[in-house]
């Protein structure tokens, strides 16, 4: 039976503050390209893995009951990815088939039938978009937008992380129903994207911003109706004091938080009842039922160029870590996406 | 014309930081006992007045755009009362009736008749109670748990400020409904209240407990489904901890935060989206439709004894500032009523 190389992307140990790339470690060892006789698993070859702010979340050590999500130390990451199917024993899936969901930061996966797997039917898009914009990120800004926040037409909308995987297609989404639309980013070069790139109203570099309250004034002087976030902490503070009376706030992530062993305290809760201000978690596993509806709304504007995507392809994975490490910085420009193999 | 006197409580100037009741006058006027011609307005005696937290917030100076909420320094503070009309020129309201709604803290009040104010039909019960547990109160710890916090029968009920105007009815319609419920309180004697009278399942004094997440995990060991939140500030925080996945927060107030300058800052919020938690503002105006639905649940568990009501009752107008500053301090035992008269 064929042997093959295998590389990996393994997680050391339980991460403390900022993710290094030391935190990881590249590994190779062999696997054998062909599934144990009556099993139902799927046998995939990875060919681009997503890079997301929550898995730092999932390097902690888990406190409490046991967290079945919790990366284990000496254990490949898990992450979303696009893939294609080399065996399969599950019903569902046949060879050459194209899927994403769950896999694991390395080349060739042994996945339980039972893991979500979506079959990938449309390939006249980018197979990169199922990482980002037809995956997980998407449904996150749709779901997060129009279910969580219950958006309305001509409403003002504020995003976080306006330039990142999901921030962009928060305010486009935005924008395709009328909304005026400002965002917050960490870079000048973010900054321009937003309104040159993604057709943002308006846009700020909070780095630059003394005061993030002013600063939200001037882009609302009447106020916010949505907030959608995506970063906590100070930026969250702020915009408590901008938000419309029965404001919406959507919590997607608030990854200014991730890295820190303290959090940071935020002060004008007190907002939540002078405004009547609903501020909702959520994530993208609450709301697969709509996927179908997703794609129908989405690719058609992706094929007319009515919504764009930008992303920030890394090359290999051995070059995962520096690519994951990065998103906490804010290095990447886009989305970031991880290519393991071209095909 | 009869000329009566009018008692008033007057706002002295904008608060800072905690009330005191010199912050208040009383003062005495004289009122003309007669609308005048082709007046709409609703001519009051007022009965009881209700004291209530988010009284507290209209003492500020305002910010921003005019609030128009705010109390006036040199006017009488306004809240809810109970009241009989002595003269009407409005449709709605006769000679003789007993009404409820927003009044002003003195003697006789004149009222525009754009003014809502509830008929009271109901007379089998103390009058006192459309100030609490048939009034604004009432209706918020009603609408809170069942709208806002979407309660299902069984699920496992925290509320602070346990023993007070709406806390307390938030523990026994939760138990009414098949619910654990436990309450935190500022005293012994309140918190032997929460299970000798109000059936509470557990309660706990927050100024004995060294670790309020402790207290929590003791008393939730599998999580909290809906926190009844009154209070903010550290128990919101430790409540982060302990809610369970999907868990709903109706924030209904925050009373450890109204006299602080600088507000308390709250460090757990990535719970939030952790376990995709629902925190949301709201108040009674917002459910107002509801009125009539809750009396007809809760008349009949009144008269049956299913639902008791504490109140902590001040006799005369004279010692408004002082029963108001007392909600502050926690001196009140049950929902804090002013009696400006009894008939």
């Amino acid at each position: 039976m064929a042997q093959v190389r295998n590389k990996q992307v393994l997680l050391k140990d339980y991460v403390t503050g900022f993710p290094k790339e030391s935190d990881m470690n590249i590994v190779e060892s062999t696997i054998t390209l062909k599934l144990p006789q009556g099993s139902n698993d799927v046998l995939l070859k990875n060919l681009y893995l997503s890079c997301d702010p929550y898995m730092r979340n999932l390097m902690n050590r888990p406190e409490g009951p046991p967290n079945s999500r919790a990366y284990t130390p000496g254990s490949p990451l898990i992450g979303y990815g696009v893939s294609k199917v080399l065996e399969s024993g599950h019903p569902d899936y046949k060879e050459g088939d194209l899927v994403w969901g769950f896999t694991k930061w390395e080349e060739y996966s042994l996945l339980p039938s039972a893991q979500i797997l979506f079959k990938i039917e449309h390939t006249d898009v980018p197979l990169t978009y199922y990482t980002g914009i037809l995956g997980m990120p998407g449904v996150t800004a749709y779901a997060g937008l129009f279910e969580v926040g219950s958006l309305q037409k001509g409403e003002n909308v504020f995003v976080s992380a306006a330039s990142g995987a999901v921030g962009q297609l928060v305010g486009q989404f935005a924008k395709l129903n009328g909304c005026y639309v400002v965002g917050s980013a960490g870079s000048k070069e973010k900054v321009d994207l937003l309104t040159n790139k993604f057709g943002f109203d308006g846009g700020f570099n909070y780095k630059e911003e003394p005061d993030l309250d002013a600063a939200l004034k001037r882009h609302f002087p009447e106020g916010i109706d949505v907030y959608f976030e995506n970063v906590g902490g100070k930026t969250l503070d702020a915009v408590l004091l901008n938000m419309r009376v029965r404001g919406r706030i959507p919590v997607c992530g608030m990854i200014s938080q991730y890295n820190l062993t303290q959090h940071e305290g935020v002060t004008n809760l007190a907002q939540i009842i002078y405004k009547r201000i609903r501020l909702q978690g959520f994530n993208f596993m609450d709301f697969v039922h709509l996927y179908p509806k997703f794609l129908e709304f989405l690719l058609p504007n992706i094929r007319e160029g009515k919504v764009v995507y930008v992303e920030d392809i890394a090359e290999g994975l051995e070059n995962g870590p520096s690519a994951l490490v990065g998103l906490f910085s804010g290095r990447n420009v886009g989305k970031q996406v991880l290519v393991v193999s071209h095909e």
